[in-house]
């Protein structure tokens, strides 16, 4: 079967960018739903769809309905939607296939390993799209479509999502958050957040290009045991950051020892 | 005063950037000093330079000496060198100026953010050169150098230097951490690390492009304490990870409910 006829569910960065992306290779994106009407017409009108925030006026033929809300709404919107045929699918990167059992016959999971933002469309082509579905025949209708979006498509099931999330967290989320504690005790000291940009960026094409595994560098794997009491002591008023230093030179000396690096 | 004789003690990743970026804009490198003299004379043919592993054979009339050797070595070098005219400089983020009190009369620092490889040579052009210098006609000397090398060129104080030598451990070892623990996880379950690639350099150009502190996302900030949980109980045979999951989303709790996110 091929996809042609998709309603959305959900008007946030996920929906927006999967919208654009599916409305960009000629899909006839039916309906947006959001429980903002403002949101399901801004959306709506940017792809040439029709909206509604009432689940009754969902179209109940389409080929596929692509749930993209929060991971703590899905099962509500599950349990509120009515469908006669198509596949049903989330975009989750943590919840469960199960979560459609009880409701319906043909469904699946469509996440696209991306952050994506408000603001800017995200070319598909390169991201990565795990998909899983309850059968083969589903299974090879939703790979068929993220086939004509990306050339990064993978079969995972709902407990390799999982972990492949938890990774994400760490390797983008907790990154992030590296980045946000550099810019403040930069901040706290008059000194530019701009100056540490090469070297991020040097960083994370290094990993990618390779293994990070062999990239580690720093004072904790030369085991420099002055530089890094030097910056615990400049951690001093702050310390949730002097822990998570502590710690994460731990785990690097650890991982050394263990010629894991 | 324009600096054109240069005499480089080290030969690693620091020093062969440096000096061949040096020979690219002219400089004329006298001579290369490593304890290790294969590595010295490695060096020494890229850049058509002399090489030396015995400290008396360093031609003494150099108009810049940069000793860019491990943090913990410099203070040993300082003392061994013999030097009658010239600025001595140090290339580390976190060796203080005053290593060179005792000895020499015209000193700085010459500290370039970036982590090298030893295979790649790096572009100079956008590196932070961070700058100091022991008086202001030094300090113009060491600036003038730099420029020919970057537009990206910041006079520094050591104390300043420290602060920021930590940020770039923050955010660029600490980071690589993050990749090395993911990727870790990933390949006990049989996962790919290839399929984080675009989320990594997509955050680390997102966080560049704008501040960090705009663009955190994930379960935490969330506070989605279902996805936490069973994140946390994925780690479960991972102590170390588990506690950096711990403090890692409790960091951006606070953060968040102090606005700071």
């Amino acid at each position: 079967m091929e996809i042609n006829n998709i309603v959305i569910v959900g008007s946030g960065k996920v929906a927006t960018n999967l919208a654009v992306a599916l409305k960009s290779i000629e899909k006839n994106i039916l309906c947006i739903y959001s429980r903002n009407v403002e949101n399901a017409k801004k959306l709506a009108e940017r792809i040439d769809s029709s909206f509604t925030n009432n689940y009754c006026d969902i179209p109940d033929k389409a080929d596929l309905y692509i749930i993209s809300v929060k991971d703590s709404a899905i099962a509500q919107v599950v349990s509120e939607m009515k469908v006669q045929s198509g596949i049903v699918v989330h975009t989750s990167g943590s919840v469960n296939i199960s979560v459609f059992n009880d409701k319906f016959s043909d469904f699946g999971v469509f996440y696209p390993l991306m952050h994506f933002s408000a603001d800017k469309q995200v070319g598909f082509s390169e991201i990565p799209l795990c998909v899983e579905a309850n059968n083969t025949s589903n299974l090879e209708t939703i790979r068929r479509l993220a086939l004509q979006l990306s050339h990064n498509v993978h079969t995972i099931s709902s407990e390799q999502r999982m972990i492949l999330h938890l990774s994400a967290v760490i390797a983008s989320n907790f990154t992030n958050l590296n980045y946000v504690i550099a810019e403040d005790i930069l901040k706290k000291n008059k000194l530019s957040f701009d100056l540490l940009r090469p070297i991020i960026i040097e960083t994370a094409n290094k990993a990618c290009n390779d293994s990070p595994a062999k990239m580690q560098t720093g004072p904790a794997i030369r085991e420099d045991t002055e530089v890094m009491k030097e910056h615990v002591r400049l951690l001093g008023d702050l310390p949730q950051y002097q822990k998570l230093y502590k710690l994460l030179s731990d785990i690097i000396i650890r991982k050394k020892r263990d010629h894991e690096l």
